[in-house]
């Protein structure tokens, strides 16, 4: 594997492999590399949770990490992605994470680019990490994915997350819903309400309410979208007795959840971050490794 | 001792350890840590010698440093400090060094946060690790505090070096006074001008004045304040034979104290810099044992 | 050498000194240092090439480097730079590499300054490690200096690369011949058009047009820069059959250099950024070893 650009790429083995290889690092496993690579981390959109896992995942890898600030770099010279990235490439630089405001910005980088690439989050379209890690995080907790019931619910249609994990779950053999406002459903069929499917759903995944993707559409106010289409503390009880609340985060407390449920029993959402590290260890190996050969 | 927040939680013989842990390190001690723990610097204000210095502790002790950026963060999508912190923890990180324009911005962060904090500076509140290492400059130059007498001048109001010295000062035994323009004296007594204090002065300790933080209250022009409470050519000469001048910098030259001044004989402004890498390698190193238990 | 700022500072022989090691370098050597040194890139302007190839070579010393943001350093309380530079001195650092827009910046910085400083591009002044690596390029494609044709095109008043190359190159031997706009001369004696030079030129060396320094002098489209002083696929068939393009990027593709162009077999343009690394690798050893007698 010389690329991690979305979960479409990946076949079922693919992901169990990467899933296990991060249990193995949960577990105390010391990387296996030969040499000791070069890596650099190009956020052009703002990133705590991902950024500073890969950071972490990167050190605890024994990787060189050459800092990059997009606001710093010749990119505010003009300079096109591709150059960049090139650039980097000649300088000896092994993979790069790449988050990029443009949709697919990797296809651009694949002809002739040396460089592996781990897609950090492309615009609207994946984020393979952050679903390898809810992967991992529901794995842990049911020991399988087969036959289980998975409710995505928010902002679907600009969701990274939703549609990697929707792609993902389904070849894994999880039952997704969906439940949306009707403006942001994309191509996504949704249930009709939340009382539908949750007392059924073994998983709640809810999603952030992307105020600086949306501008000010004025549909709904918080208080309106958390009386909706939010977890609220009514809600709550109407879940199955071993079901658990995820969340990507950062998180709009008490919009898409009620700031109490935030680090509820139910909940995983900093379970989800403590995996983060481990999964991208793996993917990270995954990829360095693939250059070895 | 998990966190270190305030020059008020430690107790005499607290800073007594940690400064002579700080003179062992001067000397080359090496650093007594059983694992590479990682820690992160998040400065929500400006910084240079602050946070290159913890930079350069963090270095000498050998720990991963997960570089982040206030204005990259997720921060600017609304994200809370508690949950920026919260999501540091689950991410693996032992210890943050944090500078915020909150005062007290720490107490949110002590209920059910397991990762230690070191305040590098909140608000008009405290600045301890500046603290520390103004006491280290002084303990070093006269072997005690007990009966010296020091003059903190400028801006006591809006400093928190001011704050930090003054609580801890006393509690070593140091007569402290203070001298100020009427807008900026705060809580605190000042005396009535720099000829009554100067001669018997064994610190003169000159405070920035922090333009930033004033916006434009037009009491006096740069040349008026220098002439009124600055450190000016004439007055140093009323100074005792061995009395010191300190200054926690950045420097307004011309303004709190005469530009040929700056590198006098008297003065230990680069001096104190220079100790400031060991107080807070003692400071972070201390933080760290408290976690080894 | 304690500082390298300026091409007109070395003797050939410490050019010579300095191309041989990166050569050893490039051929697998392991740094030669006593101590494991510290080192901070001060970039007040932006940079992807020059500052990520420093920090390149920096790791791959296994130098301690220190992050510093110019947007949140003091330097935005109103602190100098010659401040800013004794105050990491005072922290312990013992080497920087410092990019600024001011001409000849490093002037203030050698009185009383122990920490060594590499230039890495001052305003319109000169760029040293640039120009070393460009020296690189041609030696390892040519094997000499002496006798060479070099033509060096663009914007050659405001260009540092110019500068430090013009300075270098005559001085080891080459004949060098620039072309120009009128407007963008400066000093230099220009030949009169591409058909004049172009079938003698061992080397074409283009600038980048900057934009950003020109401000919209309007004085020609992009298409009429191109086509007038710009190596065009036509052009590009006149030159001499083992001739070589370079840049030292970022370009602007479809201006100074056809978009073709940039990677056919005569561009050493990436090559000149993965030289770029060993010869700083080289620079900084050089520096810091000079430190330790």
């Amino acid at each position: 594997m010389r690329h991690v650009l979305s979960m479409k790429n990946l076949s079922t083995e693919d992901i169990i492999r990467i899933l296990d290889r991060a249990a193995e690092f949960e577990s105390g496993a010391k990387p296996n590399l030969k040499e000791t690579y070069t890596v650099s981390n190009l956020f052009f959109e703002p990133s705590t949770r991902t950024k500073m896992s890969f950071e972490m995942a990167e050190r605890k890898l024994n990787l060189h990490v050459l800092p990059f600030e997009a606001a710093t770099s010749s990119t505010v010279k003009g300079e096109t992605l591709i150059d960049t990235v090139k650039t980097l490439e000649a300088i000896g630089v092994d993979a790069l994470v790449i988050r990029h405001e443009a949709e697919e910005y990797y296809n651009e980088l694949l002809n002739g680019v040396g460089i592996s690439v781990i897609n950090g989050g492309d615009g609207a379209g994946q984020h393979p990490s952050q679903s390898m890690l809810d992967l991992y995080t529901i794995r842990q907790e049911f020991g399988r994915f087969e036959g289980l019931t998975i409710t995505i619910a928010g902002d679907i249609a600009h969701s990274r997350v939703a549609r990697s994990n929707a792609d993902a779950l389904k070849m894994l053999g999880a039952n997704v819903h969906y439940l949306s406002p009707l403006e942001w459903k994309g191509e996504f069929e949704t249930v009709s309400s939340w009382e539908e499917i949750l007392p059924s759903s073994d998983v709640v995944m809810l999603l952030r309410v992307q105020h600086e993707r949306h501008g000010n559409d004025g549909s709904f106010s918080k208080e309106e979208y958390h009386e909706k289409y939010g977890l609220t503390l009514k809600r709550e009880k109407m879940m199955k007795k071993d079901a658990i609340i995820m969340h990507p985060a950062p998180i709009n407390r008490g919009v898409e959840i009620a700031d109490e449920l935030v680090e509820c029993d139910r909940s995983r959402i900093f379970k989800q971050m403590h995996n983060g590290v481990f999964v991208r260890m793996a993917i990270l190996e995954t990829v360095l490794k693939g250059r070895e050969k």
